[in-house]
This record gives C-alpha cells, structure tokens and sequence, in this order.
C-alpha cells in the first residue's frame, strides 16, 4: 500500500560528547521516509529553501522518494535546527532554530499523495494535520505525532486531530502532559478513548509499548552501548512502523506488532550515527538480523510450571 | 533443589498516596521467601526480636518456609523501617530506620541450610554475604543484592563478594554506581567480568533485564494502571527468579530467561497491595495467567521480511 509522510525537512547543526556536526540532512519527513522506504514506496511532503542542494535531493533519490510534493522557494532559506545533547541522550538542549520557508508551510498534496493508503502526520501545527488528513478520505490507516510546544499552546485542537485519525505515536512525556496522568497506561487508554484504533508512546532507551483496543505489547531498545546521535529516532522508528505496515495487505494487531519491532529496528540504526548517515547506508541483511536478535531478547519458552509439593 | 535465602526479617511501617499501614511483616528475607515459596522449598536465614508474634510466623508457616534458623531474641526488638512513597513510586523516602537485633546479625545456618544447592544473598553487610557463601560449598547457584550505602562505604567488599558468586540481582542506579558507567549495558559487562555467570539489572517501572555471558533478554513490566506498594518488588522478584531456578533440574540460559518473566510475575503481584498482602494470598492460576499474559505482551510473530521492490 502507498504511504505519503507530511512534515519537516531541515538542516540540523548537532552536538553530542561524540563529535559535532555543522550542517547534516534532517527534519521529520526526511527520517521518517529514509526509514519507510526500505519497505514501501513513500511520497514526501514539504517545502526546503534554494539552499536544498543534490547532496540533500541524492538521498531522497537513492532510496526512491518521491519527492513531487517537496516544495522548492529558490529565494528561501531550510528550516534550520541547531541542539545539543550531554551524556543524558533523552534530553536534546535546542540552541537555535530558524524556522525559515517552514514557517508558512502549507502542504500541497498532489492526486498521487492524496490517494495514499497510509498516511503519516509528523510534527506540524495539529490544524494542518486535521487538514492534510480531510484531504485523503481514501486514507485507511492514518498516524500522527505532536510535541509539548503544541500539547501546552493548544491542547484542544491536539484533541481534534487525534480525533480523526487512527493512530498516535508520541513519547511518554508527551502522553503524561497530553492526560494529566502519570501512569503511561492510563494515559494511552484515555487518548485511546477519544476514538483511536492504536496508541503508540515511545519511552527512549526503554522502548516503545503499543496500546490496542484489547492488547498491550511491549518492544525493548535495542542494547546499544552508546547512543551517538538520538536525533531523529522518533521519526526513524515511526518510519519503520509505518512503511512496515505499508507492505502488508492487511493491518492487523499482529502486524502493528511486528512494525513495533521494525520501528525499534530502524531507531537503533539511527542513533549509531550522525543525522540520516546511519539509515542512509542500511542493507536489508542489517535489518534482518537486527530483528532477529529482537526476537532472540524477547522470546522465551513456555512451559506451564508445576510444583511438585504445591504450597 | 532446596534454596536459602539470608537477609532482613522485619517490620515496616509505610505510607503512600493509597493509604498507610503502622506495622506490616516485610524485610528482604520475607518478601524473598514467600515469593519463592511457591516454586520450591525455602529455608530462611535471619533474626528477629520477642516482638515477632504468632501472626507474622504464621505467614511463614502457610507456606511452608522453613524458620528453623530464623534466630529469636527474646529481649530483642525486630528490624523496623519506615518509609513514605509519593507518585513517583521509583523512590522510597526513609522515615526512620531501627536497627535493633538486625544490629549485630550473624547469619547461623543449621546444615540443612548450608547444603542448599542455590542460595540467595539479601542485602546485607558484604562480608557476611561472602561468610556464607563460604559456608554453603555445594551451593550450585549463589545470588546477590546489594545496596547504594554498600557501594559508597566498601566498595572493594561488594567487588569481593561478587567474585565468590553466580548472580548479581541489583538495581539500575546501583549498576552505575558500582561501575561509574552511565550506559547500563557496559555497566552490566563490567560487572559480569568480575566472574559472573548472570548480571540483573532492576529498572522499576521499565522491567528487568538479564545478562549472560552472551545473551541479553528484556522482560517488561507488567503494566499495571496503579502501583500500590513497591516495598519488597526487588525481593519479590528475586523470589521468583530464584524460586523457578531451583525447581528446574539444570541452570541454563532458557531456564532463567523464564525464571525472570516469573519473578516480574511475583513482583507484579507485590505492588498491588501494602506488604506480603498480595502474595500471601496468591494462588497458582492467578501466578500462569499472569505468565501467560507476559508471552501475550512480548512475543511476535517472525515472519521475515522481503520487499518486492527492493530499493
């Protein structure tokens, strides 16, 4: 099935006790549809400035992105995005951000992105979420992010968008301030609550848990001894999520399941590098064994336990 | 195979924002033996004061825990703590600590207690867990906890204890501490290299996580919507995770993967009401049913994946 992600695309200028990097490819959209594209075709819609050039487009090429819905303003600048992070890699310290062509954004759907299957609502203002989705009624499987900047400035219209998709993904910080719960798991069964088939929240090195109407799975991080760069893992693992899913003719519990461990996958890939460096070089055996060894350090035996004496 | 366990007999007095109790039965020796209790035949090392009454033995009684080296001082008071939790239910605040006959406890075992095959060291002093351990020369099996005040205050006899056993079972802020690594994965290497078969790192709220000399297995939490008492979920768990094992007729890697999804199983359980409440009332199909939901929450199907078009 088709899959069209919506968001940013940016520069970033990054910082972490492993190194520093001045001008790398980043932004939602990017992360999200590099992580997509090794299971499905992705549409990516955005808008960069005249500052965009073939190193940025030769990715999106390289793993066959459709990129028709990137909006070019020759006179514009990318948005811009500049953080830094210390040895605690869950919290990213913004140092400057230049919102640039990204500050109007207005998404333009062609008549191929509107007909996406699946559809994918990164970070933006939630009022143009609710308007992307409106103009994809063929969408059957729809799944959005936010952030705290919006959850604290404009809860209400959060609600309204969440109402008409079938899916979030958003962390647990995200999930607590959106509720007002502190527990995780009443917090995804409130937002559950305003009409969604899935909630996702994403719990950094811990993982990421997926509530659905009836089930609850729990995928682990990845053991990695050190996180280079954790920017864009959100994206990366929704990603992998959602173009998962893409590539299955049916989306059902057990198949959010296995896109849980692909979008684990993809995220550990992600933070091993700068920027999109990492993904960017994937081969599918990678992947493969990478889920594999998620199945190795989740699974056990069954056997039903008897005790001789009972007590 | 039979199982020891040395450490606290004592009791609590606890508040949390569900409600208080003066005195319960608690200490690490308690929660240990009655979660292990339901696996196998437990003998307890520790000492208590004239003020351990008929209800407190009975507990142990109901579940076949064997007292005869629980030591009694008749003009002695029991180990008494007092501790408050707010909702963040990761930390314990101390009220007051009394020591009293846990003061000057010297662990005496009989020698049915010292020919267990797997032995369980509760927090205490590091030198009188290596004194038993040294007592116990056919123990197949030997594990340990420790706490933050051992760590600071003798770390070399901690790092000597942990030479002469199998299994660390500790927390992971102890990890950090005991190693100064902020990554728990390198912490949980460092660790096993002074000598260890099993490294278990408690996370609270996130679960526990099992490393072996080359495997490394997640098991979740349960995801319960309140926590109600945590007291004892570190013990408990314990309880369970050395409880299967000594049911088992060989240690391997399988057996204690399993062995940790029953000790999140028994520690789930503990949280749910004030002290041994919960456990002592438990019974076996409420102990598979919870297993049976961990196999729901973290196992998936693998069903490789090929995309047509490879990009």
């Amino acid at each position: 099935m088709s899959l069209t992600v919506v968001g940013s695309v940016a520069f970033d200028a990054l910082e972490t006790p492993f190194g520093k990097r001045d001008k790398v490819l980043g932004g939602a959209a990017t992360h999200f549809g590099l992580s997509a594209s090794f299971f499905t075709e992705v549409n990516a819609v955005g808008v960069v400035g005249g500052d965009f050039g073939d190193a940025e487009w030769d990715v999106f090429k390289r793993h066959h992105i459709n990129t028709d819905d990137i909006e070019v303003v020759p006179d514009g600048k990318t948005f811009f995005w500049s953080g830094r992070y210390d040895y605690d890699m869950n919290t990213a310290h913004t140092l400057d951000t230049q919102l640039n062509v990204f500050e109007t954004f207005d998404p333009k759907l062609s008549d191929n992105s509107k007909g996406s299957k699946l559809l994918f609502l990164a970070n933006i203002l939630p009022m143009l979420q609710k308007g992307v989705r409106e103009q994809c009624p063929d969408a059957k499987f729809v799944a959005m992010d936010t952030m705290n900047f919006w959850i604290s400035s404009m809860k209400d219209a959060v609600i309204e968008t969440i109402k008409v998709v079938d899916c979030i993904i958003i962390n647990d910080a995200e999930a607590r301030q959106l509720t007002d719960e502190p527990s995780i798991y009443k917090a995804a069964r409130k937002i559950m609550d305003l009409g969604l088939r899935a909630v996702v929240i994403k719990r950094g090195e811990y993982g990421a848990t997926l509530f659905t109407r009836d089930g609850y799975f729990a995928a682990p991080a990845y053991p990695l001894e050190s996180v280079f760069d954790p920017t864009g893992a959100g994206d990366t693992f929704a990603g992998g999520f959602m173009g998962y899913l893409a590539a299955q003719n049916e989306i059902t519990d057990d198949a959010m399941r296995r896109a849980m461990i692909y979008g684990s996958v993809m995220a550990s890939f992600n933070v091993e590098k700068f920027g999109t460096e990492r993904v960017d070089a994937l081969d599918y055996p990678e992947i493969n064994q990478r889920f594999a060894d998620f199945k190795r350090m989740t699974h056990f035996d069954d056997i039903p336990f008897e005790r001789a004496t009972a007590a």
